[in-house]
């Protein structure tokens, strides 16, 4: 169960004004939703540099036809089948793939197992982002 | 079609023996392939900030019990099919839910479909990830 | 003339203790001070996106010994002297220098004069912050 | 010494040439010097990660009217006086300070000096740049 808590903050008048003018822009409704973000956003921060469980999505680029990388995409991810989730593949043309790879687990661990993908040969980039698992931030 | 060309470059021993103590560590099979991915990561990061056509990944985790907001997620989407490639959803528990957003156009226009879909209520936290579509990148 | 303006936001009462105890680790007297600290850095990188005015640290390390360097380093800055504010230099050891040349001037104006001092031959590693001037940010 | 060794590294041609065009670009004058920043790059990276000694410069802007922030900032700094080396002063305009803070220590220690110093009320604006301490890096 959610309680929302009402919290009074100060600020000065110019970077409120500011503050307001930016997430219009963006697209937030109210100060509320886009102070949460921000909040949030540190939070996410902290569970990564604390090791904690978060969530990560390795989105790399590659090319089909390199002899052999399917495979080795597949095995490293079975081999940590504990910690992957799911996967998502994209053709983008003839020789190009996109793939997602959802993983949850330590952020260090999920680092590792983005090195061991990143740095298979044929993979032409890639980047990891780490997120949080939901359960306890609302 | 691919041709390889080797090249030269001149290091500092200690530099070097370093880099290949790192790669080492990461994964690497060889050299080449680390500065070929140092490379091309600087490649990319070109392309996003020339405004090129890039892939962006846009993680996200949300409450799924959160009224309309699965309704809005569509809409965004839907609106921006042109740039949307694909969407994969995972469970993450009863509440909250991972979705990974695949896109491609310029990197303002990813970017301004990012910010709709993360500035919406209920969602807890997100990142976009921009990489290549591949093309000219080997 | 500075007006603190008091805005009531509502947050989840567990994501408030969570915020409530990272920032107390971090140091922080109280949730307004942190908020603030939230909103201006967002402000800043509105800033710095909008291409408006900015301050720019560039800080480097480099081998005093390396001919030619230290006179390359000053005639880049004397060059542009009407964004360098400052320059402070300091003997790391006898062969490593530290520098931080600071300078004011539209974000693309700034990095530009950053890669030029970043390219020259002898400079071991060097890194751009972009903040505020000040102005307009309470 | 510095002992320079020259070693080859493939890449494939459109790479290579888009390689070329940005760094003359941004001002290199051949690949080694910009292949060699990249690699330096990477191995800061790693120092910084395995929580070796570094080089801090913790850029920020505040108001110099703030009352006893000065004090403040000075006692931080007395405070860990071994581990910062110098601080260097910029009057941005009648309200504004800019102040960069230069430390050397392991990553972690300096991260908290930056913490310690980045939470004082009054401080607007701050960023930490971690680089090499030069030594082992050529």
């Amino acid at each position: 169960m959610s309680t929302l808590i009402r919290t009074g903050i100060s600020l000065d008048r110019e970077l409120l004004l500011r503050f307001d003018r930016i997430i219009r822009k963006k697209g937030y409704k109210n100060r509320s939703e886009a102070i949460r973000d921000l909040v949030r956003d540190y939070a996410v921060g902290e569970d990564v540099e604390e090791d904690r469980t978060v969530v990560g999505a390795l989105t790399l680029v590659y090319d089909h036809h390199r002899p052999k990388l399917s495979e080795q995409l597949l095995e490293v991810q079975h081999h940590a089948h504990a910690m992957v989730l799911a996967a998502t593949h994209v053709h983008l043309d003839h020789h190009n793939c996109l793939e997602v790879v959802l993983m949850k687990g330590r952020s260090s661990q999920v680092r590792h197992i983005a090195d061991q993908i990143l740095t298979l040969r044929g993979v032409k980039h890639g980047k990891l982002v780490l997120t949080t698992e939901g359960k306890g931030l609302r």
